[in-house]
């Protein structure tokens, strides 16, 4: 158990500190020039040593400084002019190839020197905590999208699904791990160890994440999984410290029941929809038993869309707000919601909840709408306690997806179809 | 012992077959269509199904067909041409920004294909294999380098140093590996399991290899080491079944005397030089004793570039070819390798000599000429037997890098310098 | 990170069931019967089948069953007085060899029985379990240590010391190992797992077990270490969530402040003094700093003797009982504790605090002692918050252990020497 | 892959080395007098170290040296006369219960020492070394079996069946391994590594072995496994380079054709019996489609005990076995086989054939005999090329080996028990 995973990491850290030494003969340098001489390729050595030197001078950095010192990426290491007006010259003479240059010719020298900083010790982890940094800045600067373009790019092929590794997380699992589970956990708060423990070493339990090798024992995004008898309408009995076990080897459903992305400074690389793919077909395999894989997701624009537009909705569902507002839970609010998931739209297209729109766009049906399913704070405040399930049936699945990336259909289940035109 | 490693990697297949039986339904589709409606993106599960079917279908394909798929993926899945004229429009419009549109709108589609088929299971194996078989027919038909600047381009960005590990190969090292280095040896030949236990099993033998976990117990590039007491001139003596043993903890020198790259598929992608300096850091650590860390190479050009320049030198030069040529091994032969070696010049700038090329490129020194030091039939074909030592030396690889790639400026030890003005 | 590792437990499970399946087509039988076939040696599938079918009825009876079971075990299973006879026979007839045959003759078939149930899957958990229970009952029937000498002695053999293995906890270990730990802690009490955090994850703290291959995770034995500047007097100042961090690098002392057995079926079968000192080699070895190697241990007879002893000790130690009785802490419980220490004879020799025993017993000597060094309820309870040091000396430990265990000198340091003759 | 798994075995060694320059300060000693010390048991440190430098000072020994010392172990660490006179006095005196302790007191002293020894470094496998040593001084004085006893009986307990692991050699196993398994196979020689891959990494070809956590990866025992078809009935089809494979899913038949003991040093400790009925759980788990599980097995008592036999047969016998020493292979050859098989007696009881004994006792049944079966040298000259198969069926094992070990019945298929009737 004694480990030496580490040994090679600390080579690249001394590798790096010998090509420091050599650097420290020279003059103290900005982080511009740090920049400068790594992108121009001096020497590997210190190539290594360089892309850790500015990541620690990062480090050290506030918030304005971080501000600056992203502007700076942007603005002087962006497309070299000349190069790209020598390739546009040659193709608008004619050659088509030159189409190609073109493109190779105008990258923002900003991705090539993303490309070097990774080559440091722990460099992809340290790029996915700027990149973190930068996202934040980008809420005050939207100009700075034009730099994050370069890492979500970068990313996105970095982060490629054919490097992922699915690992079953459970109570063999490093302690490290599991306290960076207690973390992420994003949807339903994870109060503790004892609460862990009955998410992922009961025998009704799983838990499911995607790591990265270049992310070590730090995970990407994770799934929790609850075996069940039947669909569940109510995410407190399957949170319970002392609700019933299932027996696996009879239970018929498999629930997801939380979805977590851990790393802010990945957002908008997409995981989640291959991370749930897999699941079902390791739970299929596993347990032969199961029939049925379904979400037990929350419906978080709820509310806020039904308050914003109460003035437009028929009588008896404008009434449902007002009552719900009262702290009742009428029957119709599943009326409501069904009003909500299938004629709402988002401006740029399909349904305007979040939540839906990840799992239609996964392929997912909705399944079914449950009133009281959610008696936490943030539950009532979001959806006066509504909850939905969503439904993932490989065999309609690719059907699905395309009825509503197409056409923009919203698949639901007949009863829920049918609320939309009762009364 | 019993692994199960292998697990999860099924699932990704299990869960590209259920893909493929969706796809099944219809109708028997051309490869174009196939790659066209993976690009478009249909739904996951269909994209890792499609993106295997895609790779198998590739594997049936014979070379006139492969050409054509190539030539297929080049044409049809190339730049944009109505997004990169919009981008190029608003930027001579005078919106600087567009200039970094202009090289997303200009990337060409097969690049997004490729990072597609990366999904599949196995993929980036199959994709190195593919592009294998693409530098292949490169050699007849040039103009499918525009393709595999894309290839290339993505697997500089997807075999980043900071991807890869270093590992010590050794007896207790799975068969299967071993295996693989028997075969991708390319310097010395390994004439079987003997020789290999000879040359990674002896107390004073060492042999590291970076691999990528994408590519899992494949190794990318390996390095073979021997400990000696001083710096050898004699290959034969290093690979000889009967040498003496030097104990590690006396040894001063350590001689890389073969490096072997093992995917023919990221030729151009160079992996060798921050090999040898993490060895180097490696081993320093180990054995404090040593202190000089000298290669044995090949000079792999001497003897064709002598044949074809034998007019032009001097005549004590000449003789020396036509001597050699005779069979005899006359001591000019060192001032005939320091001559070509520090006077030829490749045409691009720099030392003809390839090996040479790498190891200047990487800092190193050319420290010793050696005679008589290859008996083998390639040894004495290319170079009359001749090989050569290059020094690395961490305190000066990056003024000597600096020196050779900005003035071109060949280093090398003043014994070897004075050979040149000899006589 | 999916485990393969219960494969063939899973599979020696089969073997057995299979077995069992065969015993099946018999009536079913007593346990007394199942043991007589299990030792008389039918064929090996139902061996083992038989085994765990023994271990299973077993599992099902009360106390009083299991007291019945093993006395049967002592009576129907004792020694072969025939063949005992008869090597005794050959011996007295003057054949001296017989006397190792009469060893062999002698042999309790209870032991055999022990070996063949130990075959079975989990077998040896599934022993150490039972002699937990037998050693429970002796409590009331002290007869039954006549078995108990039989597992005694086997156990003693099987975990002998060349059998085990060293391993460190930290916070990469799995959960289910840390959870143990927490449950196993039988000094300090671990709090929690923030607190075993502390414990284990902290630079300057270590936690290291023996682990046996036949009990996989289940630790036999730990120990818990800090790194300190100098030698501490208060276990609270060790324990306390929001003490001062020590750089291990610039430590000078380690100290052992917690020693825990794990498995109360393994009474008897001594490993503190192995591991303690292979952890004095490891830390030794880690941090050449380390010049200092003490326990910060309880002194958990001495309150109970002073009390006993009030009426024969020195006036101003027995004014120190009562005084201590009134909860005062006067200086002189340090002259009491010295004279409890290097006085106090136990019946069979040596120390009569049973700590003290066990340091001594390994060569340590007693080389401070600390008022008001624990402030615990137990602490308070057992010995008025006294506790000492004792010093791990490997240059001294061989000559104090024989000076101890041939002499029965206790071996003390000058200052706990020269409080036997204040005043 | 950089290992640290002996880190700690290292530590181990160092703190032997400590307890070493301890017992330096004393003048050297005779191993005789290192033995006493080792047994009276001075502190542990040394203990650790002395039995390391007994082990040294043995491995320096000559063969008359090693037989001067393993006498001396035997007379010198004999039976406790005195504590066994008195142990048997207070039986004789009436006390049952010291019919037990007589046990206790009579054991050899060897015995204890033999377990201290065993605490040093890798312990365990110089004692199974050593006991090589004695095995081979046994064939020249057999008064050292008193001495030999010891061993055996701590061996039996050491590496009882629940210690041991199953595992399955393969090619991704480490060559280290590997060149073991080439080294130790005793029955079908491998002729290198071409001829082990064949072995174990073809689909229908499987090995498994068994391991103890003290030796390491040094195996005790494996089986080589072929799938196939039908029952073999040739050892050279199996072999051959150039035979066609099986695909293992459409294979009926398991055919055990090789059976190798590795360690000379635990003759005596039976593993095959496990060995083979938990291979065939796992393959039958892995396999559903295998019906069958059989051996292919040689015969090598039948040609020696023909010969000594010639007069004694019927005519047709007599004559076969002078046809088959003439280099003729009659069909009656499987007569004369079935006759050696099923008539032939132990003096112990049981069939005479060494390979008959082994299987018969596990609960096999004789299936077939085969003419021509092996071409080798070996195989001619033990049995004319004979070879038999042996069943394993789960579900007559039991009852076969009470047949057998209880009445000696030999189980035979019927068309080998009609071969004794036949004329």
């Amino acid at each position: 158990m004694i480990r030496a995973t580490t040994v090679f990491n600390d080579l690249v850290g001394r590798v790096a500190d010998r090509g420091r030494s050599l650097m420290g003969t020279t003059a103290p340098r900005s982080v511009v020039q740090m920049c400068d001489t790594l992108l121009t390729g001096k020497g590997e050595a210190t190539g290594l040593a360089l892309a850790r030197a500015i990541f620690d001078r990062y480090d050290g950095m506030d918030w304005a400084a971080k501000h600056d010192f992203f502007t700076m990426l942007r603005d002087r290491f962006g497309v070299d002019r000349e190069r790209t007006e020598t390739a546009l010259r040659h193709w608008q003479e004619g050659d088509e190839t030159a189409l190609r240059d073109l493109h190779i010719a105008s990258e923002p020298r900003s991705q090539e020197l993303i490309r070097r900083l990774n080559r440091a010790p722990g460099g992809t982890r340290r790029l996915v905590a700027m990149r973190n940094d930068l996202l934040h800045l980008m809420g005050e600067d939207s100009a700075l999208a034009l730099l994050d373009a370069d890492f979500r790019h970068l990313f996105g092929s970095w982060f490629n699904r054919g490097f992922l590794e699915l690992q079953r997380i459970d109570w063999q699992t490093p302690a490290n791990v599991l306290e960076k589970i207690i973390q992420y956990e994003a949807v339903h708060e994870i109060s503790g160890w004892d609460d862990l423990r009955r998410r992922v070493a009961a025998p009704d339990r799983r838990l499911y994440a995607f790591f990265h090798p270049a992310l070590g024992d730090d995970p990407l995004i994770f799934v929790e999984v609850a075996l069940t008898a039947g669909i569940p309408g109510d995410i407190g009995a399957i949170l319970a410290a002392d609700r019933q076990m299932t027996d696996p080897a009879r239970a018929q459903t498999a629930v997801f029941y939380s979805i977590s992305n851990c790393q802010t400074g990945l957002r908008g690389i997409s995981f989640g929809n291959f991370l749930i793919k897999q699941v079902v077909e390791e739970l299929g395999r596993e347990w032969p038993n199961l029939t049925t894989f379904v979400t037990l997701s929350p419906v978080p624009g709820l509310r806020k869309w039904a308050l914003a537009h109460r003035d437009d909705l028929p009588t008896y569902l404008a009434d449902t707000v007002t009552a719900a507002e009262d702290g009742k839970r009428p029957i119709t609010l599943s009326d409501l919601t069904a009003h909500y998931m299938l004629t709402a739209r988002h401006s740029r297209g399909g349904a305007t909840d979040p939540v839906a729109r990840f799992h239609l766009g996964n392929g997912a049906r909705l399944e079914r709408i449950n009133r009281d399913a959610d008696a936490s704070a943030n539950g009532q405040k979001a959806s006066w306690g509504v909850m939905v399930n969503y439904l993932y049936d490989l065999d309609t699945i690719e059907r699905n997806h395309e009825a509503y990336s197409g056409q923009g259909e919203i698949i639901a289940a007949p009863p829920v179809r049918r609320l939309l035109k009762t009364r």
